[in-house]
C-alpha cells in the first residue's frame, strides 16, 4: 500500500511489566493497515550530553537512535507518568532526537501522546509536559482524542489481550483519528514540504 | 480573492495602551493579502457560568461572541503574562466558546499563540498555558515558530510603528507560517471537513 | 482561642449547584477547632483592567475583596477544571488580589489547593495551573497531601452530606496537614515576618 | 557552627562548560556562612527502572545517591533547559530518589530552584515543570524570589568569576532568602518532625 506509514512507538517505562508497553503492543495489534507501528527502542540511549556532540564523540547508540527516527514518518509516545511529570527515559530520547543543533529529527512530522497509569488520573501531568516539548521540535500534536488510560493494571489479560471491547474501540478510534490527523499534516498541497505531496497525493500538483 | 481567511484575533489584555493590542496591531497591518485579522472583543463577556446555558439565560454578549467565533476560519491569541499564568479575560473566552456542552465553537479551527511582556520572558507561562486548554478545544496549534514578545515597551515609536525592520521581518515570517499551518489544516483532501476540500482544493476528489 | 486561623476560601465556580462549592462546604464543616474557613466571593469582581489602577477608578468590589484577603491567615483555592485549565472567575480573583504593583494581597500567606472535577482526573490541570500563579504570589503552597477529588457528583447525599466515611477522613487529614503547613509558614521565629512571630508565639523571642 | 545547614546542590547538565554548574560555584562561593553548598553527582545514574528495586538489582550508583539525599538538609536545583523542558539528567535524579516506593528520600525537605539559559527566558519551562515534582516529592518550594538567570554565557570572566555586581547581588540576596526558607520548614516547633525541632530550636518545648 503506497500511503502505509511508518509510526515510530516510543515508550516510557524501562520495567519488562510496564503497562505503556502492554497498551503499546494493543494499540500496535488494532492499527489500521495504512499504519505500521514500529517500536523504537531508548533504553540504550546515553542520557543527553552536547558535548558529545561537539566534541564528535557521538555513542553509536545515538546514531542509530537518530537515523532511525528519520525514517519515521510520524510519532506516537506511550508513556507513565513519574512524579506528576515526564519519565526521564522518553525525555531523554527527545532530547538526543532534537540534537545536534539544526539536526531536529523530529521536525515537523505529526505525533499523538498516550499516558498510561495504574491510578484513576491517566498520566495527565506526563502527557502536557509531553507536549509543550513538542512545541519546541515542532511535532503537530493531535489534540483530540487525548488519551489518558487509567487503570492500567485492569486492562489486558493474562494472556495480554484487552478485556473490555469499549477499550478495543477507544483503541481504534485513537489511531483513526490520529491516521486522519498524520494526513493532514503530511499530505496537504499547499504545505512547503513538496516532496511528501508529490510522494503521497495521487494526482497533487503543487 | 475566494481563499481569503478570516482569522479571529483575541487579545488577552484590557488596558487601553495594553503592549499585546498594539503588537496584535503590528501583525494585523503585516498579514499576507490572503489573511484578514479580525478583532473579537472579549473584555465585555459575562463571567463564565454554566448555569446560563443550562437555565437558558444565556447572555446577548456570549451569543454575539459564539457567533462570531464560528464565523471564523482560524484564530490568533495574542497575550500578556499575568502571574505567571494565562489573563483571567482570554481564559473567559476560552470558555465561553466552548459552550454549551457539545457546541464547542473552537472545534477544529487552527491557532496560534503570541506572548508579549514588557519584560525578557515574553509571556512563556501564558503562552504555554493558554496552549494546554487548546489541546481540550481541539485548536490546532502551530507549533512553530513560537512567539515570545519581549521587551514590548520598546517595540513602536509614537506614532504606532514598529521601529525595527527585524521585528517586521519576525512579523511577518510567523504570519505566513500560520497561512501556512491554517492550510494545512483545512486544505486536506482526507480530512473530514470535506465542504473546505471541495472549496479549496482545486481538483480534489474526496 | 488566640491561634485560631481565619483561612480564606475561594471557590472556583458560579454554578449554583457547584461540587467545589459543596467539597468547600464539607470542608469547612470538618476543620479542626483552630481554623475558621471563611469564603470569599469572588463573583462580582470585575474582570482585572490595570487601568482601573493606574487611573484611580478602582471599582469597589475589589477594594472590599483586596481588604478582605490582607485581613487573611492563610488560603484555600478549591476549583473546578475548565479546558484543562483554572477557571476565569478564579485566575481574575489572583490577579485583583495580587495588584497594584507593590501591594499583593496573597504576599507571604500559606496556601493549599483542592481540585474537584465528576470525572476521574480530579482537575489535575487546574491544580497545577493555579500552583504555578503561586509561585510568582509568593503564597507558600502546601505540597502533600495533594488533593485531586474525582467523581465530585457522587460524594454528597441529598442533604448536602458526605456518603462516605473515607472522604470524610481524607477532607479531614487534609485539613490537619493544612493546619501544621500554616504554623510552620506563620509561626517560625527566625522568619522575617515578626509581627506574626509575635503575635502567634507564646514566648518567641526574636 | 550548629545550624550549618547540608544543602545538595543537583545540577541539570553534564557538559563540562555548563553555565547551569558555573552558576552553582558562583552561588557556592556566595553561600552564607550557615549554609554548606554540596554538588551531588547525578551523571553515573543508571536510567530510574523500577524493576531494579522491585528485584533487589538496585545499582550501586542508585544507593550512594540516595544515602547522599538522606544526608542533606535543603536542595537546590540548578538546571537549563531542554526543548522547553526538564533534562532528561535532572529528571532522573529526581525519580531515583524518590523511590522505592514509601522510601522518598527527598521528602519534607526544602528546595529551591534555579534556572539558567544562554538565552533571555532564564529557563521559565525547565524550573516550573521541575516545581511540578516537587509537589509529588513532598519538597516545599521557595516559591520568591525565582531565579531565571538569563544570558548565562555572559556572566562569567575567563576566571569563572561573576562580572558584575549585580549578579553577586542577586545570588547572595536569594540564598538569604533561601536560608530563612530552609529555617521556616525545619524549624517549626509545632511541626511534626519533632528531632528537628529539638535539635534546631534551642529552648523548644513541644
Amino acid at each position: 500500500m503506497k500511503n502505509k506509514r511508518k509510526i515510530g512507538v516510543l515508550i516510557g517505562s524501562l520495567r519488562k511489566e510496564s503497562y505503556s508497553r502492554k497498551v503499546a503492543e494493543s494499540l500496535r495489534a488494532l492499527a489500521p493497515e495504512n499504519m505500521e507501528l514500529e517500536f523504537i527502542a531508548i533504553d540504550a540511549l546515553e542520557m543527553f550530553n552536547q558535548d558529545f556532540d561537539d566534541e564528535g564523540t557521538v555513542p553509536e547508540s545515538w546514531v542509530r537512535f537518530r537515523d532511525l527516527v528519520k525514517q519515521m514518518d510520524a510519532f506516537l509516545f506511550v508513556t507513565p507518568e513519574y512524579n506528576r511529570s515526564i519519565p526521564a527515559v522518553m525525555k531523554n530520547a527527545l532530547d538526543v532526537g532534537s540534537r545536534p543543533y539544526g539536526y531536529n529529527a523530529w521536525d515537523g512530522k505529526p505525533g499523538a501522546v498516550v499516558g498510561v497509569s495504574p491510578g484513576t488520573i491517566g498520566a495527565f501531568g506526563a502527557n502536557h509536559i509531553l507536549r509543550q516539548s513538542l512545541v519546541f521540535l515542532n511535532v503537530p500534536a493531535m489534540q483530540q482524542p487525548e488519551a489518558y488510560v487509567a487503570n492500567a493494571a485492569t486492562l489486558h489479560d493474562e494472556h495480554g489481550e484487552l478485556i473490555l471491547e469499549s477499550t478495543r474501540e477507544f483503541f481504534r478510534s485513537f489511531l483513526n483519528s490520529f491516521s486522519t490527523w498524520i494526513d493532514t499534516i503530511l499530505n496537504n498541497c499547499r504545505a512547503p514540504r513538496l516532496f511528501i505531496c508529490q510522494r503521497m497525493v495521487p494526482g497533487c500538483a503543487p
